[in-house]
């Protein structure tokens, strides 16, 4: 019933939990699974560090290691899919927006569903500014699973 | 993957297409679909109603037709489940306010998975307090399909 599902993942419990659900689903279906994991950029981190960061190189390692981390849970949830039996699976890093850059890309890729965890991605923020899985299923164009 | 599943089902557009998602996932399954319609008691609405009902008997009328109708919705998801071959599939009503409702239905029955709409269940208010599916995946204790 559904072709293309999006699973978003950051590596919190929530999306491990939702990495599951989505893995199962796709067997399921026999969907194409996307794997994908969303990172800040320094830019956005900027005005929060620009007190404490001192001498360091103007962002370029933080952006480095963000992004390493980023493609290490994206190769994390592509393993995990494949390795429990889902044949096609992609796995993809983009920085930006966590809510707004995970429907977007859904929408991009003509997924039609995408699959979050119900926490993650900064709790602080979620408490303050509503979760990202809140913020997805209230833009995204397709069906939301929140797991 | 699912074994049961409920579907909240207000006769909205947004429960229409759940609806369909909902069917189409429980027959994949082979899961029991249980459709639930909640409808609001006459003493929530006591308030905003006193004022213009004039002479009526105290909200038996209003509750009697409130109650009537949410069979009526209920009773078409049931035979919507069933017309698309889903085997198991039950259809209750519950007075109470949605997103709570919902969820304690779905937990008091064992739900594994809860499939609601992104809209419906009053526009004003959703504008105003959240949509009903934000206040469902919130306070879950497992997947909801926001569809």
């Amino acid at each position: 019933m559904f072709e293309r599902i999006l699973i978003a993942y950051d590596g919190s419990h929530g999306a491990e939990r939702a990495l599951v659900k989505a893995t199962e689903l796709a067997k399921l279906c026999g969907a194409q699974l996307i794997a994908l994991t969303v990172y800040r950029h320094h830019s956005m981190l900027e005005a929060s560090l620009s007190m404490v960061r001192g001498s360091m190189e103007p962002g370029s390692n933080l952006d480095e290691s963000m992004r390493a981390a980023a493609r290490e849970a994206a190769n994390y949830a592509k393993s995990h899919a494949k390795d429990h039996g889902v044949e096609q699976v992609s796995a993809f890093i983009k920085a930006g927006q966590p809510a707004r850059t995970i429907v977007g890309f859904a929408h991009e890729k003509n997924c039609d569903l995408i699959v979050v965890g119900s926490r993650g991605m900064g709790a602080t923020e979620s408490y303050l500014l509503g979760s990202v899985s809140h913020k997805v299923t209230g833009i995204a164009d397709c069906p939301v699973l929140v797991v």
